[in-house]
């Protein structure tokens, strides 16, 4: 049961975006850049960023909701799974391993990043742009993940919610749109 | 050192804003709204929030920058410091002290807000536009706290500069402007 009304078709996130819409466009924009803009990091593997994040700080909601964007995207529908339980093992480059150790840390608190994962990471072939939109990533979920469970929005326990969810940010990202939930 | 290149007269966030002034806008955009925007929590009390978030994200350069923004428009050079050590003892309201609870609280988890902590904000008076914005303040300076930790961004030790940027705040606001650091 939310903390303040927010409508019931709307769950999670997108009930918190429908009820202050003049915060959520800002929130949209931010994200809809880091995530979908143009980068040397695939959609996938930012959306692998939110999805570790989301799993760090314990938000059913983002991570069921991004590790979903993630395979989706991916076209391996384990993939998140792995990177959140396995992530030595998982079937991404070194680099993103790197970057996905900087989103760790970034997520408990920035102070946590040290030199040495930066040092790895650029060993690795990150470049400056890359370690600076990973850390923001990682700071972006924090918020939204805060924002999420700090008001005790509702958390859907159908996995197929997060499969049309998925397809909706994969398909439209995170712009406002109108009817954007219609299929959810 | 900062792990990226940033600007050596830009210390703490303001670099990193510089940095990639396209993610910037939107950051600049929900803060000018959340913090400047109209709302019945005054400038003030929206300044002790961030501070209060900032502080147990051990964030130093957001702490004192959010704490001096505070003091300056509340007029009193104590009143974020108090917040921060004796929290039961400082001179806010009842409500704020609910809400600030709640801030506290979502800095660290969104789920270790409580109904209780709901309830006592509400019986104190706090609206729910107030216990959404007191959430997304929390959430928001957990990203800031975050980016510029993670960057490892430059933290000046003189209380002057804080005093300097408490002051761009309170005339300027968050939004882009020209010239905005010149009396930095």
């Amino acid at each position: 049961m939310p903390y303040i009304p927010l409508k019931e078709n709307l769950p999670g996130i997108t009930g918190l975006l429908d009820y202050r819409k003049d915060t959520a466009l800002p929130i949209r924009e931010l994200t809809q850049i880091l995530l979908r803009g143009p980068s040397t990091l695939s959609q996938g593997e930012r959306e692998l960023i939110a999805s570790a994040v989301s799993y760090g700080n314990e938000c059913a909601f983002c991570t069921a909701a991004h590790s979903a964007a993630a395979d989706v995207l991916l076209n391996d529908n384990t993939i998140a799974d792995k990177v959140n339980h396995e992530p030595d093992k998982a079937p991404v480059s070194d680099k993103m391993k790197a970057l996905l150790t900087i989103a760790r840390a970034t997520q408990k608190n920035g102070k946590l990043v040290t030199k040495d994962m930066v040092d790895e990471a650029k060993v690795q072939g990150a470049t400056d742009m890359e370690l600076h939109d990973t850390v923001l990533i990682a700071a972006l979920f924090s918020l939204y993940n805060r924002y999420v469970d700090g008001l005790a929005s509702v958390t859907p326990t159908d996995p197929a919610f997060y499969n049309r969810l998925a397809n909706i940010l994969k398909d439209k990202g995170y712009l406002p749109s109108e009817n954007r939930y219609a299929d959810l």
